[in-house]
């Protein structure tokens, strides 16, 4: 069997954790690896070498390696500003593209991705792991199967501690510090909006039509270095653009809303509080991952008729045939095995040659959260227009992929048989 | 000691419930009872009778019992839409005025409410029970001690299946139904915004200046009427105009944001979802009712630094005075003891001759949330201004009234000794 062959640009944190995830799997090669510190590309080089026993091409210019290496496909875990371009270089080049997530710097930018893909016929998947991680594959499955009756609301966000991350971003070569310095909207909104919109039928039958988002007032990382490293570490007192809160409401064409919390720079525990209720049901994750569904969970006849069950009780029953089969054969590590998911995803629509699960409309409607986010803050929380990036190809049925790792329908015949991913 | 005289208008079930309350507090005479409805001022009558004693006018309009009865104060727990207009009456009359929670029909109403009071001097009270709900007021006390550092992002919102009550509204004589088919907005949001406005210093030192609102699609009363009362039972496929899930982020003067969700058409537990962020901590009620504070609650150094841990393990070290007064006097029936906390708050105010906790501005500000929630979703989501019912007043400290019952301070004096409320 033909290896798929593979480019590595941004070899950061997140850039080596991936890297070591694909070096596990066999039907992979990496062919080059880029990075603009030397150090990290040092470092990537040695684990291939170690894991995979070859010597890949390195540069610090990933144009170079787009122009001399026989590659089938780019993925690019680098800086969010770097996401766009890369991707189009590699479409250019004629190879698949896999961005890993983050939004996008202009509407442009999401246009000139929809645009190159359609031009060179090359797939652009944004890497987001969160459309496999096991409760909202569930939900999904369970939204597929009708247990929510018809859905209205959906809820989502990431609040994550990173006020280390960020204060300590140049030290640490992480550009957040930069975007947090003079950016304010919902920078990093895809991993509950991923989910999300596949299960709403994002650009299948339905899409985000307009979003408000208002920030509030940004002191955490400001007080966190006061705290943590005093008065004369940099930015002690000056100010950071991006609000400590962003909150966005998206309106689709069907009238579902979906609201979006960007919160990583106050101290909380970890969550990415994902809701989805319809006309029967409820999921919601910091209800301890839990749903509530009429003929599924128990009722009572109190003032509050409704209970909430663990999902995990109805993994068995109810889970997606792809985490029973993921169980089965052993989850892998990274992020609870969400990563190793949505690398296969890629990588075998590579193989095979066809469009990729989450597509280059996909991924340019939820990069474009981020600059349409920046607007409505910008002008006070205006209600600003999401562009129609299928240019109407959302309002018929298009071609879906099936197969283990399609997120638009449930392929229970994909699964017949199988025991191992 | 003489007595304090009470009116009541408006005798549904909250009213009666209320009622019942009122009849166990020995400093309290109900001199007149009012409703629309004979059989309501027949039951609680009979009520009163039995528990005080006596037999209190009665009347169909109030109007006539505030023209021709003496007494100290009006208690409405009538439909949304009659709050105002009763509650200025009675100030008219020279009665404080108290009025159950709901929102504004008009902005013009609110401010009546404020002028009435200030030119008759008579208080004017929203009984916002869940001021005074045990969680609430733990996470009051521990932001006035400075536990949370400085205030950044609250969340609240009133979700509770009220599928059955509004469906059945025309049988049971319950207002919901004929605002749910009407309006379009958060027509009940003061459940979580009054102990949110007070903890971040609403109308003292700080106000709310504008809103967007959004909503879904309305069709979880529908579903319910089909599902349970089938084709022919009324408004069964005639559309509500209340979207199921209504959200509003409010952006305050001093920077912060408050989320405020309304969803009560969908099958889901209960929950008013209360959540308030500072630089030093957060609380949530979703979360178990849990907290997770720097320096009071246990951190780590993984990638999740921040734990929760359920507020009840705190109570004792940190709770609210009040509520460690009201648990060894024992906690009285009613949403958990707020209803006796809050009607308390009101009938001490009027036999002092004080303000009441909740003041006229409070209430106006709360209940105007409704209309111009209205308002912005009828513009799409368009950023709404908040009127400043103060005039001003919020930019200069005004006097508290100190006690047990205070909501802007937390008064420990008013405990010592006290071991009965």
């Amino acid at each position: 069997m033909e290896k798929v062959k593979i480019i590595f640009v941004g070899l950061g944190g997140r850039g080596y954790g991936l890297l070591k995830d694909v070096c596990q799997m066999e039907d992979v090669e990496i062919v080059a690896l880029c990075d603009l510190l030397p150090d990290r590309v040092e470092r990537a080089l040695k684990l291939v070498q170690e894991q995979k026993g070859n010597t890949p091409v390195t540069s610090a210019d990933y144009k170079e390696l787009f122009a001399t290496v026989k590659a089938d496909a780019v993925i690019t875990p680098s800086a969010w500003q770097a996401h766009a371009p890369i991707c189009i270089d590699a479409m250019k080049a004629g190879m698949y593209a896999a961005t890993e997530v983050g939004g996008a710097t202009s509407i442009e930018q999401c246009w000139e991705l929809v645009r190159t893909s359609r031009e060179t016929g090359m797939p652009c998947m944004m890497l987001e792991n969160c459309c496999y991680g096991e409760f909202e594959m569930a939900v999904f499955n369970l939204v597929r199967k009708g247990f929510f009756g018809e859905l209205v609301h959906a809820e989502g966000g990431y609040r994550h501690d990173l006020r280390a991350e960020v204060a300590l971003g140049h030290e640490r070569h992480h550009y957040r510090l930069d975007n947090y310095k003079r950016r304010n909207g919902d920078v990093y909104p895809t991993h509950a909006l991923g989910p999300i919109a596949k299960t709403l039928d994002i650009n299948r039958g339905n899409r985000m039509v307009s979003l408000v988002s208002i920030a509030s007032k940004a002191r955490g990382v400001n007080r966190w270095i006061l705290d943590n490293r005093g008065e004369e570490f940099e930015n002690a007192r000056e100010p950071f653009a991006l609000g400590d809160v962003v909150t966005t409401i998206i309106t689709c064409a069907n009238g579902e809303t979906i609201t979006l919390t960007h919160d990583t720079t106050l101290p909380r525990p970890y969550s990415r509080n994902y809701v989805i209720q319809g006309t029967k049901g409820i999921a919601s994750e910091d209800a301890n991952f839990s749903i509530s569904i009429e003929g599924l969970t128990p009722q009572n006849d109190s003032w509050d008729p409704n209970e909430w069950r663990p999902m995990k009780e109805y993994y068995e029953t109810h889970g997606h045939p792809l985490w029973k089969a993921y169980r089965s054969a052993g989850v892998k590590s990274g992020h609870g095995g969400m990563d190793y998911l949505v690398l296969r995803a890629f990588i075998e629509a590579v193989r095979d040659k066809t469009d990729t699960p989450i597509d280059v409309y996909d991924t340019a409607a939820w990069m474009a959260i981020t600059p349409l986010s920046e607007d409505s803050v910008a002008c006070g929380g205006k209600p600003v227009a999401i562009p129609d990036f299928t240019e109407g190809r959302w309002l018929t049925p298009r071609p879906v992929v099936r197969g283990k790792y399609c997120l638009d329908e449930v392929c229970e015949e994909a699964f017949e048989g199988i025991t191992e991913l």
